[in-house]
């Protein structure tokens, strides 16, 4: 295992973006959203997943020349057009326009359409955080689960985060997809021949399992709280293609394979016109202490809060470098 | 069981809200949303609920003369004091207050703080779509969970709804807290001998179990997607408490044994700003067509979009009438 460092990371995608045809903006932004996802420890949408959007660009679904356009105002509503341009850097600015709503009008909502995959979700609740903002964002995906009740995969994963900023920038950020695993997590765990710790999936006779061999002889995979989660991925999925104007999960399955042409949501709210920062912090500390000071139930060896174990990653990583698989990175070396 | 007639229960609710002391518009508004809840099924936040909301009224907790009042405007972003008043109509005037900044500002948010248990949250969502607006909201509890890791209960179940309308009025709409069953399901199975149809908590060795008998002696109910919900159900937490600048679900547990002081967020998003309605219909109907027509699973009979059982027991209801058990009516005769 390589350890590379932050900046290094930075660079090298960079000037592979660069020579891709990206703009300087561009492909300094989407490097450091893929330095950052692997800085945090989400490596599968960060390094690992770095290959595969090269290789997007080459099949036409990321248009290398494209910039996201707004199509409609009205007060702390806009819609923007992605034009299919890369995913993670439109992610970014409808989140930096998002928070510049939210400053002027309490609150602001950039609806996105016609954009590709965001990479880690949590990142851009980060963004918001650290501009001391509450933040909610999620995206549609291509159909990977299917909807309580049925066999086929019609709904997507749809991750959600919620962003809560504190002072110290040791924020609470939760990342969470509609899907109890991912797909990632149940190739792993089969590949170490083991059981996921909780059922993950169906398989054949219709039966939830643990065993990720069985799950993907079918992969019916299980929403999170079961048809809770399933209705949660619906929702999501609407409201995104609705206040977008753009593709629904269904109608990103209808268009093709693979996944792009995404839908998605960001929200956010300045608390700055209501709190003193003092009072915010006040508020989540008292929370944070008494989680932490609970009793810990069998097996936990430490109580974590939401984002806490992506901040000790960060720290690590900054310091020592970011973990990557050496044939990961030869691959890189060739793009 | 008795059926009885939807405007026969609002008529009976409001006499005895009227009795108890509150105004003309507070006892009809809430009169009708604990009979909208029972003729939407949902009885254990309707007729069911009554006589321990009147209770809290003798306790002090229900405030008879109080009325929400604005503490803080900026652009679509209104902080609201609930005062203490009449939890589901301190609720449905913050919706209100949210479609109205939405129509201006595209986007609106109300943060009420210092409020009462709301009864059903879906009926909320149900108002945002009728006034043909997206709606979510959410609403903090009394700490009834364990954080994830955790044995004590620590966390709120936080319900969590998400509406989007349609121009037949038949809405999509989500409403789901965060535990995977209500304390009221569990017992009911209990009480019925039968087992849960999916792990709903711990035993006292720690281990997952769908036996409420089990449950009921730990009082570790499980979220929603194991460690997915814990984060989910803190994060709306502090976002309430944060931009309501009340109680979190940990405040609320220092105060007292009993559940009021809560932290509610209500956002509203007006689809019309940018889309015909024949869109919004449009992309909804896709995908509800495409789930509805998808290969079911076993041992299901129907394939339902979220919403959609409601509908139909509302028909049912307002035909038939809504069913009351004898002993829960004659109870309210006696209020």
């Amino acid at each position: 295992m390589l350890r590379i460092k932050y900046d290094d990371m930075v660079e090298k995608f960079e000037s592979i973006l660069l020579k891709k045809g990206f703009n300087e903006n561009v492909a300094r932004k989407s490097a450091e959203n893929f330095a950052n996802n692997s800085l945090d420890g989400v490596y599968s949408h960060g390094v690992n997943r770095f290959p595969r959007v090269i290789s997007y660009i080459e099949k036409g679904y990321i248009k290398v020349d494209a910039e996201p356009t707004v199509e409609g105002r009205i007060g702390g509503f806009e819609r923007w057009n992605g034009n299919l341009a890369m995913g993670n850097t439109n992610a970014v600015s409808a989140m930096d326009r998002a928070i510049e709503l939210a400053k002027e009008h309490g609150i602001g909502i950039v609806a996105l359409g016609n954009t590709n995959h965001w990479m880690r979700g949590g990142t851009f609740g980060w963004q918001a955080a650290n501009a001391g903002m509450i933040g909610m964002c999620w995206t549609n995906t291509m159909p990977n689960m299917p909807a309580w009740g049925t066999k086929d995969r019609n709904i997507g994963n749809n991750p959600f985060i919620m962003a809560i900023p504190r002072s110290n920038q040791e924020h609470v950020v939760v990342d969470c997809a509609m899907a109890q695993f991912s797909y990632g997590k149940i190739e792993e765990t089969k590949l170490k021949g083991q059981q996921l710790p909780v059922v993950g999936g169906f398989d054949q006779a219709g039966n939830a399992t643990t065993d990720p061999v069985e799950i993907e002889k079918t992969w019916r995979v299980l929403p999170i709280g079961f048809w809770k989660g399933s209705g949660l991925s619906i929702a999501f999925d609407l409201i995104a293609a609705v206040l977008s104007g753009a593709n629904s999960t269904t109608a990103i399955g209808k268009k093709a394979e693979d996944e792009y042409g995404l839908s998605q949501i960001f929200i956010v709210i300045d608390p700055k016109h209501m709190n003193s920062v003092e009072l915010t912090d006040a508020i989540i500390d008292e929370v944070i202490e008494d989680i932490k000071n609970s009793e810990k139930a069998e097996n936990c060896n430490t109580i974590f809060y939401p984002g806490e174990m992506e901040i000790n990653t960060r720290r690590d990583n900054l310091e020592n470098g970011i973990p990557v698989m050496e044939e990961i990175w030869e691959q890189i070396e060739k793009l």
